[in-house]
């Protein structure tokens, strides 16, 4: 083209290559929210879109790139190939089928992890080096079932867990407190959803606890009813499902915040799921960073809060036991 | 509230003001996606959302809330009632009724004239200083009805017009040219949509414009067929509503743009819509800032850009004076 | 000007006003560094700078104008005249003389409040309901003087005082745990600088108290020695001058934290000046917003911390009582 | 450590590896702005800093360390020793000496490229993949001798030239024209500093070219005198350096604006140096990415400007035919 070659005098090949690079496999509500949360954040400057459906995950890359000038000039591609995600430093994962009704939870699990056997080996032939973050439900099942199949040492399989859970937990502390979300420190750990396990003795304001101030909460017997905090946040998915039919921006936000911390090698600590003994994936704190999970932080729990976590861990096993991979 | 009390020493009482509260109304996808823009690029602190539907702009307040520990502490709100929008400095309007299958063009600016005359006088009763902002189709119709419901200044009312259609065009020049979207500089002015008008005379990297490279680009004796640039401008809308069922990103941060535009009192120069002539909106490139257009920057147009604008202006102007109000 | 008249069109006067003004007295390397770090991280779009020498003060002010294209065009003035103060949110006070060669601590706090005599009733002249902020040494004394000074409400004066310390026993904490500093929690409370309090108490990672793990944590009969840590607090900014020959990123970082709390009326918890009884501005954990300190957070304080508190009070009282208004 | 054990429950060992490493040579007024610049705007996550003072290397390391808690968790390392540059993606040299009173240009650019010779291979030999950037002036010079020191291909050793006369030339339009910085297009190119060339065929707004509204503009017989504009751009060093004795945060702004570019893959369009024939380093519109220079934009200049800087890159050649390697 004549007119390119009158503007530019070129000096050496482009490449796309960025070394922060972010695929993202399932264009539904949660993925683009993750995704537009990473762009309109500065996460990353290279994106990858991977979804079963062509016409979506083109639309959704058109619609990105149209935007492209209100950003950072991020790079974003999309395919129904899992060539696009080639040399990717993280892939998000957040396809997965719905529960039917009437579907066992096994038998939902058990249809999950085939939709997985197909995409894991994938991205892992194209970035074999890659950090995996699961986002699909339900998610600490189906990040051990990622383990398995990826073959990845535990430290680079991670579930989104109870991160979304805690920013649900500090959000309604702090509606409550009438103090910033940031500020209102607190942990929901073990399984994603409705038997998470919220440690109240470690939440804090300022280093004070409210355990010290008020040594019931969170029980039964707390005469201000603080458990109906913990309650809210198991509600929340089903309460946002029920008035606008998907949860998506607060997730997006969750995993974009992993990913920062993954891609700046923060080092920063974040309720991340690991694989715990009994080959159970539940959220507790971790140190995150480039190679992933660096260390765990030992909460001290008391035996009510050991004794769900176990359960968990239990009731996990046992569905688990029943996958055939 | 015991604990409460024991936990804070209350020096007086809260306020929720910020002084750069945006009103979004309409939580459909157009609006949601300017609003994720909003609260994670930072352009405000103080969100409100306002819908007819009571289960969805609550779901939506919710799933923001939930991520208020990611982002920046921001208020969000939401109600279907205007008094959630009081003090706002700028009011966005997303909401509308789409076209239906064999309904004229003014029959569907009827239907959101009478949708505008519900929204317009309860956001100035609650918010009698703000800028009007609109983005509900057809954006430039709506942008002129807007403004003779507000009986506001037109400095004050601005469509967003082909603020995105340029977003667009930078982007596939981008792409054309293998430089970044951000460096890519060109407007498009007028209608927002199929009769926008791309002015190539403007079309320039590095002050070099590629009209004095290419005497006919962007004509149809052009051997090298740019004029397809701004084609697939004009479809880009309809391709990515068919590809993924509406448009969101891409409005919503030209959205964003705006409304940062004018909260730092920026000064920038965007394409925005302004009323000229004929009592007809067309997008023009403004100068933006806290009172709302300051300047129209005067682009000399060729006579074929002229009377493409005049058309526009003239098929509006029919379907406006249509309007009962 | 015709090339002026021939490219604009003009709609309306501007206005330089955005409703987040920030002044910042006295450009040596704090005010500066406050400056740079506002206005690089987008905190207020708007800053003026005032200094007795209008050498210094404009030749600052040009330095950060020719990089406004690599910012958000925030406006920036500066002048000897507080004029160019008006209508600020907040004022930021670095000046200040330093201590002569025997000089005694009150003789520096008289001459010091000399300059604030000055300096006060001029900001207040010209942004009446602006929040004042104190960086100026000794902090504590100078907020109180401050205080006095402006006739406000406690509430509304404001001093940097522990919040670097803070920043400093977090980063040091980071270091000898291996996480990252904004995962570190701790404040440092009381008087800036020498005779500060770490509350070793609150110290927690993921909300597991340091001082639940190692119950002698902090004291002298600590086998791990971590009191070591507040000692390299209490030096490090001797150090650092001695090095470098002043303190400026850390600190300006603090203040322009501390400014986006106030300007996004963020209610988030800040180790902040407040003043308690006996007169003495002491650092307490304080929830900021728009109209200043809007809560204390009562920390349980050890008999030894409280002690240590109410030593730093009567001594400050003990200087504040010589000095001349 | 027992404390350090019980708290944290260990995976794998750390990195500090990040990928977007940065190192600064010289920590004076220029090279702190510039790592102030690019850790407040998330330009890099990793930075090393090397000094020939010890002391003044450290003392600005702990300065920076301590404000990590506002920042985000950036790596920050220093050293008089190159090792800890190891890794880097970009080095930025911003280490030279001054001229003396009396000393020809031919003896200063001996000093200087006496320091870069120590400079310049420790850099390759820690980072041998790396980009340098040189901010050192006389900067054309000093890219050309680095250059040569270097033996790597022109395209990986850049100048930042004229981009900060350029962002002068940008603020001092929108002054003038009342319109944002980041609004008014413009380009200086050539040498850096008193002989750099203004292309006014190239300064638009919004695609207006000043020079279609007043021909003479930027030329002897304009009666608007247009090109004080210029004169001032050039007068600029000067003047800020006789009021505050040195600049800093401008140049800081526009080498951490060149740093993102390359370490985001922008293919964005900056004044950046480049060799061009007869050996001398100029500065033209270059397209940047990770791999360097990518393009050079061809701007069509008149034979005034042309001539201008043949006699830049003259004068330059005869000054480098003198220097000793």
């Amino acid at each position: 083209m004549e007119t390119l070659s009158k503007l530019l005098q070129p000096i050496q090949k482009k490449t796309d290559d960025t070394g922060n690079k972010v695929t993202v496999v399932g264009v539904g509500q949660v993925g683009m929210a993750a995704v537009f949360a990473m762009l309109t954040q500065g996460v990353t400057s290279n994106i990858a879109l991977v979804d079963v459906s062509a016409e979506k995950v083109k639309g959704e890359m058109l619609d990105l790139q149209h935007g492209s000038a209100f950003m950072r000039n991020a790079k974003i591609s999309a395919s129904t190939d899992y060539a696009v995600s080639a040399g990717s430093k993280i892939c998000i994962v957040t396809a997965g089928v719905r529960q039917r009704e009437g579907e066992t939870r096994l038998d939902l699990v058990q249809r999950n992890t085939d939709v997985l056997k197909m995409i894991i080996p994938q991205l892992l032939k194209h970035s074999p080096d890659t950090i995996l973050m699961i986002a699909s439900n339900p998610v600490d099942i189906l990040t051990f079932v990622t383990w398995k199949l990826s073959g990845l040492p535990k430290q680079r399989v991670i579930g989104s867990g109870t991160n979304l859970d805690s920013a649900r937990f500090r959000y309604l502390l702090s509606e409550r407190l009438g103090i910033a979300p940031t500020s209102c420190h607190g942990y929901i750990i073990g399984e994603h959803g409705d038997t998470s396990v919220p440690v109240w003795s470690g939440v804090n304001i300022a280093g004070v606890r409210l355990s010290d101030l008020n040594k019931d909460i969170g029980s039964a017997c707390d005469t201000e009813n603080w458990k109906v905090v913990h309650e809210k946040v198991v509600q929340s998915a089903y309460e946002v499902i029920k008035l606008k039919g998907y949860t998506s921006w607060a997730i997006g936000l969750s995993l974009a915040q992993l990913a920062r911390a993954i891609l700046t090698n923060a080092h920063s600590v974040h309720p991340g799921e690991h694989g715990i003994e009994d080959e159970a994936f539940l959220s507790l704190p971790c140190v995150l960073g480039t190679c992933g999970v660096y260390d765990i932080v030992r909460q001290p729990l008391t035996d009510n809060e050991l004794q769900q976590l176990r359960k968990s861990a239990k009731v996990m096993a046992q569905v688990q036991a029943g996958i055939k991979f």
